[in-house]
Formats: structure tokens, C-alpha cells, sequence
């Protein structure tokens, strides 16, 4: 009378204490919270999702079941905002909704592998897919992030050696943990890589939208029918709506659909008209995107600003194009692990790089969420880094 | 590049061309359509739906992200419905929301189940059922159902010959699609078998509110602690609220969060919100669920009634007490699958008995939902179908 020896075994590679108890202290009041990854619930279109419910309800049939795929007009409004994206009249057939796209994830991860099938990660890696392809019993293997993104001649020399991946994962635009966007050579020689060998992209873009000062480059899908492009409305209008989504080739998405059904049988369609409606009301949602852009850019400026007024040399920070995080890595050798629990007593919290380790091990890196505190704050909380490493 | 070879096979043995022909058939609007399993949307509480939206929607934290477990004060409304049902004081630990109560069953079906492990279903299944334990991969042995619910002689004849299940899964009231309810006796039994056996029991219980003269009789949960029961807000409530909760022991409720992590991250606060305060508004909540039981049983009582009338000892058909379905079985040998067609041909649609069958071929029985259509409507329908079979 227990849950399973090899759910146990599996379990135990899912916990993450550290993070847990971590999580559990930056919930004290008096502690700058950067270690969470929330977007900030301020600007989130609260009247906007009022009122869009309202309009939902006025049609019963949004309070019953519906299709496993997603809510027809709703998969219609991305299926138009995805053509554009990617320069091509993408069918209706081939985009599919999910329960945030974690649960595309999560699909895919049974959709795609076979237990011990090789998938491809960036190191360090989102932990969410970990996780996933973890469960799917799939052997992983990393390859490094640099400025410009994954290090696509390291994936050359690991297929040049003979590894053949079935999934390379990758985080294309400001990649969390590590800030980073992949540039449009490398996202052509990933695609070509693709064809040539043989293996799927899942291209996970939830930041994509999130950009400051320059537009994201054209999706990794673009170059090669063999990506699998991720997206979802948490980060751009409120994760409670649950929305995420997937644009794949016909048979995937048919695929995704049996296990979905199995899995949950079919999301919200309340949920899922209030984003279309979102969604499809392009004038607002440029007004509301650019809004997000311009705070969000403002704070990781004061961030990343407060970090080398601060610290100078002795820390490497990301550029924060855009996205959630900026990265900062301590040249002078400061394990961040360590110094964690004294940041915390100082009144500042982050997730050491260990947390997204794959390969290497990240002691003297941190991820910092720039998105839910103003500026005076942010500088504040690198004040308080500070100290605490004098300390 | 491609779908994955066991996923192909277990893909195979989770397509259903019949039904999902069938079900296109009927949509079209001369058919009067039994063949759903949807509650009636003109009965879900839209109004006040609305209204909890909108005091759902005053606090902007509910558009965040919430707890993979379920959002607190859903989870604590319900415990305290739990513990009444349940007679004891139900933790909050012990009760965990999931994304409908399909989800529960999928993920408890990771925790609780390796591979080639027995699951012992009830014969006819509920077919949502089958397709996570196949997923699971799991040996499944069916024991019969008559008029009292699941034969636990039968059960037990299994357990006697050495058959050691790693759960037994009952839909407990107003059985998908047999109709009938398990009685207080064959609980007790089956409690006591789980206790000697060690077995979990999944009491997969989302009709047990929607009684029509006699109230349900009190959980399986109730005799054992080795019972794990769901059930749903789909069907008092709305589908499109993805509702569903569990209560279990905390260990299993643990696993099943570490993996709800993976799968989805977490529910939506906003519906679990409006699914909380209609909940807790037991006044509202009673003569509410009393509306839904008074329409149905008036509809079960006219199909049942229009079937015995037209058909007298050709067909046995189910009690109808409670739930959503009618279970009639030809005594004349009709084979409902070559039926169908003909049955559709007269503007009926029901499904077919052998798409729930796992050991026995249930070739002269169907499944007629009640919930959707008024008494004249059901009394045209058995018409139809008299018609048919007499064409």
C-alpha cells in the first residue's frame, strides 16, 4: 500500500529541497524577492479579463465541455497570430491548446520519447523541462549557452560523434535562467541541424513577446518544418487563464490530442475565450504589451545598472534584452549558494545557478527576477547583495 | 522524425474510430443525441457564475500563478465538505485540486502504478478510466457489475486465486455507463479486501450528488483508509470551472503534486475561486443541486418509462436513481453496433455497449444519456428507436 518503487526513484529526482526552503523564506515580507518567477500581477489586464468574462458568459456553452484540441476561435486567433510569426498560413489544424504550455511540455515529453531516448538541453537548463523529460525517462545530455545563445557547434560535435537526439530543447528567447537570445545564425544552423540529422526543435517561447528595445528574431521555426514552436498568454496577459499552445505538424498535434484527452480531456473554454478575445483585440494588446515592455525594461535596466555600478568586474551580468531574468556570475569566485542564507538575512533572495544545473555547475552564478519590484527596490536589493557578501 | 514507436502502439489501443464516428453523426440536428455524457448547460448557474467571477477578479492575485496542490480556500471549502461526507475531520493536506478529475485519475495513475501492474476496473468501464491505465501500462482484469455495483464475490474469487492488484478503480454511484450504484454491502466488502489486500481503491465519484429520490449511500472511503476518492465540479456546477479533487492520504497527495508540477505547474486561481465561493454557498449550493436532481430524475424517469412501455420484456434497462445514464440491454439478441446506423438513419443516436466492454462483449446493450434533452424529446427518441430496430 504505496505509491510505486519507480515512482519513488523518480520522485526523488524531482525534489529540489533547496529551492523549496528557499521559496519558503523569500515569502517573508521584509525579504526583496528575487528569486520567484512571477510576472507582476499589476499589469496584468485585470478590467480587461472582467469584462471579457462577462461577454464569455453571456453564451452558456462556454460553461461546458469542450474540444481536447482547444476552443475553436481561440485556436482560429492563434493559428492567425502564428502565421504571421512564421510567414506562413499555419492551419488551424496544426495548433493545439494547453494547460499553459508546460503541459504541451509535458505531452510532448510522452508524445516524442521512448524511455531512454537522448534529448538535447541547454545548460543551464529551464527546470520545468527538466523535469519533463526527466519523467519521460529520457537519457539528457546539455550543451553550453554562450551571449548568442546555445552553442550550436557544440551540438554539431555531439551529432558528428554520433549522438542522435530525439528532442533538443531550447529556450530561444531570453532564456530563463540565463537572459540570453539565441541569434538568428545559430537559430539557422540548429534548423539545419534538424533536417540533416533528423531530430525535432521544441522551441519553448514564452518570453518571446517580452522584448525591450529590439524585436526578437524570427522564430527558430521559420528555418525548418521539424521545430515545434511553445508559447502561452501567462507572461503577456495573467498565467490564471492557463493558456498556453503549440504549433506542430498535424500528426504530433493528433498525438498531443489522445494523451490530452487521458490527461485532463480538454481545457476552460471560459479561459479560453477570454484570451482569444484578448488576443484577437490587437490594438489593445499592442497598447498592453508595449506598456509591459516598457516597465519591465525599465526595471532590468536599474538592475542590471545597480550590478555593475556595484560590483564592477567582479560580477558578469546578462545584457537583459527582455524577458524575466538577468544572470550574474561572480568572477571572484563567490559560491552563491553559500552566500544564500546570509542574503536572505541581509533581505534579499535569488536562486543560485546550481538550481539549473545540467553539466556544469554553476557555483558562482545566480538568477535574478527583475519583474515584480520597481527600480528603487531592485538597487536596493543589490545594496543589500552586497552587504551581505561583506559581511 | 517522428512520433515514437510505443507511442504509435499505445495510441493504437487508445483510438476509438466507432465512437468518434458516431459522435460526428450526431451532431447533426435531426438527431435526438443519447450518445453524449455532457451535463445540461441550460442548468449550470450562469449568473451566478458571473458574479463570483467578478468578486473573483477584485484581487489581482488571483491571475497569478497558484499552488500545483490547488488554491487554498478551495482546498479548505473542500475538506469541509469531505468531512461531512466522510465523518471525520478531513486535513487539508488530504484534499488536492486537480484540472477536472480526469487529472487525478492521470496522475495517480503515475504515482500508483509501474508498469505491468494489475488494475482490477469494473465491467463495463468507464472509458476515461481505461485509457489511463493502458497509458500506465498496466495488466487490466475487469470484474462484472450487477444491479448492487461491482460483484466483489468475483473480486475476491481474484484475490483467492492470487491476483494481487495494485488498485481497484469503482465508479461507485450512478455508474458511467452501467447505472447502477454500489451497495452499502459490496462497499463494506470492498473495503475490507483492499484493508486484507493491499490494495488502493479509487472511488471515482462524480455523480454521487445528483441523486433523484434516495441520497447515495455513504463513501467506500468511509471503511477504509486505502480508498482514494474523486469527484468533480463538472457536473453540478460547470464542466468549464476544471474542477476536480481528490482526497487521499497526504503521501499519495505529495506524488501526485511533484508530478502536477511537471504536467501542468498548477490550476487556474480564478476558477478555482468562482468554484470555491458556489461551493461554500451551501444554501445557494442545495436547492442549486436540488433543481439538477429534480430535471434529470424527471428525464430518467420518462426515458426509463418510454422504454418499458415500447419495448416491455425485450429490453432491461437500468434503475435510473441517480446520475446521467440509462443502461439498456436487448433480451432479444439485437446487436446495437449493427444497429446504429439505422438507429441514426431515424434521427437517434445512443452508444453502442461493446465501446465500454473490456471482458464481456456487451454486443446487445447501449448507453443513453438523459441529461440534455426534455421527457417529449426522450419519449420521441425511444420512438426513433423503435422504428429502427423494426425497419
Amino acid at each position: 500500500m504505496s505509491i510505486t518503487p519507480s515512482l519513488s526513484r523518480r520522485l526523488d529526482g524531482l525534489q529540489s529541497s533547496a529551492i523549496r526552503d528557499l521559496l519558503k523564506l523569500t515569502e517573508r515580507p521584509e525579504v526583496i524577492g528575487l528569486a520567484g518567477g512571477l510576472p507582476d500581477e499589476q499589469l496584468m489586464p485585470r478590467d480587461r479579463i472582467a469584462l471579457a468574462a462577462e461577454a464569455a458568459l453571456a453564451d452558456r456553452s462556454r460553461l461546458q465541455y469542450t474540444q481536447s484540441a482547444g476552443w475553436g476561435p481561440l485556436r482560429e486567433v492563434l493559428a492567425t497570430r502564428e502565421s504571421v510569426r512564421l510567414r506562413r498560413a499555419v492551419p488551424i489544424e496544426e495548433v493545439f491548446v494547453t494547460h499553459g504550455s508546460q503541459q504541451a511540455l509535458s505531452l510532448l515529453g510522452e508524445v516524442l520519447l521512448d524511455p531512454g531516448a537522448l534529448v538535447v538541453v541547454e545548460d543551464p537548463a529551464y527546470v520545468g523541462a527538466l523535469q519533463v523529460f526527466r519523467a519521460a525517462g529520457a537519457r539528457i545530455v546539455a550543451v553550453p549557452l554562450d551571449a548568442e545563445g546555445m552553442r550550436t557547434d557544440a551540438l554539431s560535435e555531439l551529432l558528428e560523434r554520433g549522438e542522435r537526439p530525439a528532442v533538443v530543447h531550447t529556450v530561444s528567447n531570453f532564456h530563463n535562467p540565463r537572459g540570453v537570445t539565441m541569434s538568428p545564425g545559430r537559430r539557422r544552423e540548429l534548423a539545419y541541424l534538424a533536417d540533416r540529422y533528423g531530430f525535432w526543435v521544441i522551441e519553448d517561447d514564452p518570453y518571446g513577446e517580452l522584448w525591450f528595445d529590439n524585436p526578437s528574431p524570427e522564430p527558430v521555426a521559420i528555418y525548418s518544418p521539424n521545430v515545434i514552436r511553445l508559447s502561452s498568454a501567462s507572461k503577456i496577459l495573467a498565467p490564471s487563464l492557463r493558456a498556453g499552445w503549440m504549433v506542430a505538424p498535424n500528426a504530433v498535434c493528433r498525438g498531443v490530442e489522445l494523451l490530452k484527452q487521458g490527461a485532463d480531456l480538454c481545457g476552460s473554454a471560459l479561459t479560453q475565450q477570454i484570451t482569444a478575445e484578448l488576443l484577437a483585440d490587437t490594438d489593445w494588446l499592442g497598447a498592453h504589451v508595449d506598456k509591459i515592455r516598457r516597465i519591465y525594461g525599465e526595471r532590468a535596466g536599474a538592475l542590471v545598472g545597480a550590478i555593475r555600478e556595484r560590483f564592477g568586474d567582479r560580477v558578469v551580468s546578462s545584457e537583459a534584452g527582455g524577458g524575466m531574468f538577468v544572470w550574474a556570475e561572480f568572477a571572484d569566485g563567490t559560491d552563491t549558494a553559500e552566500l544564500l542564507p546570509r542574503a536572505v538575512d541581509h533581505g534579499v533572495a535569488y536562486v543560485p545557478g546550481s538550481a539549473f544545473a545540467v553539466s556544469t555547475d554553476y557555483r558562482t552564478a545566480m538568477r535574478l527576477c527583475f519583474t515584480t519590484s520597481e527600480a528603487p527596490v531592485l538597487r536596493e536589493a543589490v545594496d543589500r547583495l552586497a552587504c551581505a557578501i561583506d559581511a
